[in-house]
C-alpha cells in the first residue's frame, strides 16, 4: 500500500556549533517522504524551482519515490537557513524565502487520488484541506501542524482536525493550541477538536501517543551525539505514516499505532546523526530493526511477581 | 530488609493557584521515609524541634517508621514556604528557615549501623558523608542531591560519589553537574564520578536510569490533576529505595533496578494528587501494583513480527 505525501521541499542551509552546510535537501515532504520510502511505494506532492539541483531530485529517485506529483516551475526553491545553539534544542531561523512555495497550489495527479494513507505534512492547513478536498477516501489521514498556522490559520486548521485520524504536533504547540500546561489535558483537549489520534512530540523526551481511553508513552532512542536535528519530526511523522501504509492501512488498531510511533522515533533517531538526508542513503532494514529492538529493550520493564 | 532514610523533616507552607495550607508535614526525609514503608520496615534519621506537631508524629508511626534516630530538640523545626504557579512545573521559594536543622548532626543508634538500603534524602553531602561513616557495609547506597549542594558543596559531593551505588537527580541538575547539555551524555558522565548508577528525573517526562552498557526510559505516569507536586522526587526515591530494601538489597540487578525506578515513579504520582503526605494515608498495595501494571501497558510495545 502506498502513502502520499504532500508538504514544503526546501534547500537548506544549516548551521551547527561545529558545521555548516548550504543548499542541503530539505523541507517537511523530503524529510518525510524518505522515512517513508522504507515501509511502503511513496506518491510525493510538491513544488521547486528551476534551480532544484539534478542530485536531490535523484535522492527521491534513489528511494523509489513516485514524483508525478512533483511540479517544476520557473523560480527559485523554497529556502531556509538556521542555526543551532551548542543546546541543540535551541534554534534560530536566519532566512526564509517562500520563492515558488509562495503560489503553491497542490495539483493531485489522477493517480494519486486513492493512496490509502495520506500524510499532510508540515504546509499551511488551506493547502493540507485542499489536498484532502482532491482525495477519493483514504483509509488512514495523518497530518503535521505548527506554531505558526495555530497563529495564522487557526480557522483553516480547525476545519482540519475532523477530517484527520491522527494529528501530530509537538509539546509547545500543544500547549498554545490548547493552553493547557499539561500535556495529558492538552492530547485529551484536542482529540476533543476532532483527530482520532493525537500524538504530542517531546523531542529528547520521546512522544505521548492518545486514542479514545488509550495511551502510549514512548521513550526518544538515546543518541549521544546529534549531528542535525532539522526534519526529525518530518521524518518521524513519515516513518510512522509509511510503516501504517505497509499494514494496509484499513483498520488501524492502537496496537498499530503504537508501533508506528515507534518505527517514526526509530527513522528520526538516524535522520539526526547526520547533516539533512545523509543518514538516509546508508540506512538498512536490518539497521531500523535493530534499532527497534533495542528500543523495545530499553523501555520495558517486567510484570508484577 | 530495612531501609534507613535521613534526609530533612520540616513544616511547609504550601500554595497553589487554588489551594494554600500551612505548617503540612514536609522535608526530603518525610517523603522518602513515607514513600519507602509501602514496602520495607523504615529507619528514620533527622532533626524537629520542640513545636513539632504530634499529629505528625504520629503520621510516621501510623506507617511504622522507627523513630529511636529521630532527634527532637529544643527550638523550632525546619520550615519550608513555597508557591506554585499556574504551570506546576514552576515553583518558587518564598522563605526557609533552617531552625534546628542548622545544627542537625545525624547520629546514628547502634540498631541502626547494619541496616542493609541506605537512603540519604535531599540534604548536604557533608551530612550525607558522615551518615555513610558510621554505616557497617551497607549493600546498597542510594542518594538524591539538588543544585545548592552541586554549587556550594562540590568537593564534598564529588567525595561522596564514589560511594554511591545510585545517585538521584533532576534534569537541571544533570546538566548543572556535567555541563552536558545532552542528558544522555550527563548520564554517562556523572557514572564516570563514581555512582554504579545514576537516575535523572525529569518531571512530567519520566526518568532515565543508566548503569554500565545498561539504559532504560520509563514514562511518567500521566496525571491530569496535579494538587501539590512537593515531594515528588523524596517519594520517588524512597519508594524506589524500599522497593530494593525489600528485595533484600544483596546482589541488585539491573531489572531489579529497573522495577524499583517504576515503583518509585507509582509512588509519587500518587503523592502529587493530594497535598502534603495525605494521599499516603489512604494508599493500599492494591492501589501501587494495579497503577503499576497500568504504567506497563502504558509504555509497551510489540516484538516485530
Amino acid at each position: 500500500m502506498s502513502v502520499l505525501v504532500v508538504g514544503s521541499i526546501a534547500l537548506d542551509t544549516v548551521k551547527t556549533p561545529f558545521e555548516e552546510h548550504a543548499d542541503l535537501l530539505g523541507g517537511s515532504a523530503s524529510y518525510a517522504a524518505l522515512g517513508a520510502s522504507f515501509f511502503s511505494p511513496v506518491n510525493l506532492v510538491g513544488v521547486v524551482g528551476d534551480d532544484f539541483p539534478p542530485a536531490h531530485m535523484e535522492t527521491f529517485r534513489s528511494r523509489q519515490i513516485d514524483l508525478n506529483g512533483l511540479q517544476t516551475v520557473p523560480g527559485k526553491t523554497f529556502r531556509w537557513s538556521g542555526e543551532y545553539m551548542l543546546d541543540m534544542n535551541v534554534r534560530e531561523t536566519r532566512s526564509v524565502e517562500l520563492n515558488v512555495f509562495e503560489h503553491f497550489t497542490p495539483v493531485l495527479p489522477e493517480t494519486y487520488r486513492e493512496t490509502p494513507v495520506v500524510l499532510l505534512a508540515n504546509i499551511g492547513p488551506n493547502l493540507q484541506n485542499h489536498v484532502l478536498d482532491q482525495m477519493e477516501r483514504p483509509r488512514f489521514v495523518v497530518a503535521d501542524t505548527m506554531d505558526l498556522w495555530i497563529n495564522i490559520a487557526h480557522a483553516e486548521l480547525m476545519r482540519l482536525l475532523p477530517r484527520l485520524d491522527l494529528l501530530i504536533l509537538n509539546d509547545s504547540e500543544a500547549r498554545l493550541l490548547t493552553k493547557e500546561t499539561s500535556l495529558i489535558k492538552a492530547g485529551a483537549k484536542i482529540r476533543a477538536m476532532g483527530p482520532g489520534h493525537v500524538v504530542i512530540k517531546k523531542g529528547e523526551h520521546g512522544a505521548l501517543l492518545f486514542g479514545e481511553n488509550r495511551f502510549f508513552s514512548c521513550g526518544a532512542y538515546p543518541l549521544e551525539d546529534i549531528h542535525d536535528p532539522t526534519g526529525a519530526g518530518d521524518t518521524f511523522a513519515g516513518g510512522l505514516a509509511g510503516w501504517l501504509a505497509a499494514q494496509g492501512g484499513a483498520s488501524v488498531t492502537f496496537a498499530d499505532l503504537r508501533k508506528a510511533v515507534v518505527y517514526g522515533s526509530v527513522l528520526a533517531s538516524f535522520n539526526v546523526e547526520a547533516f539533512s538526508l545523509t543518514r538516509m542513503h546508508s540506512l538498512s532494514m536490518n539497521d531500523i530493526e535493530a534499532r527497534y529492538e533495542a528500543f523495545r529493550l530499553m523501555q520495558q520493564f517486567e510484570v508484577l511477581d
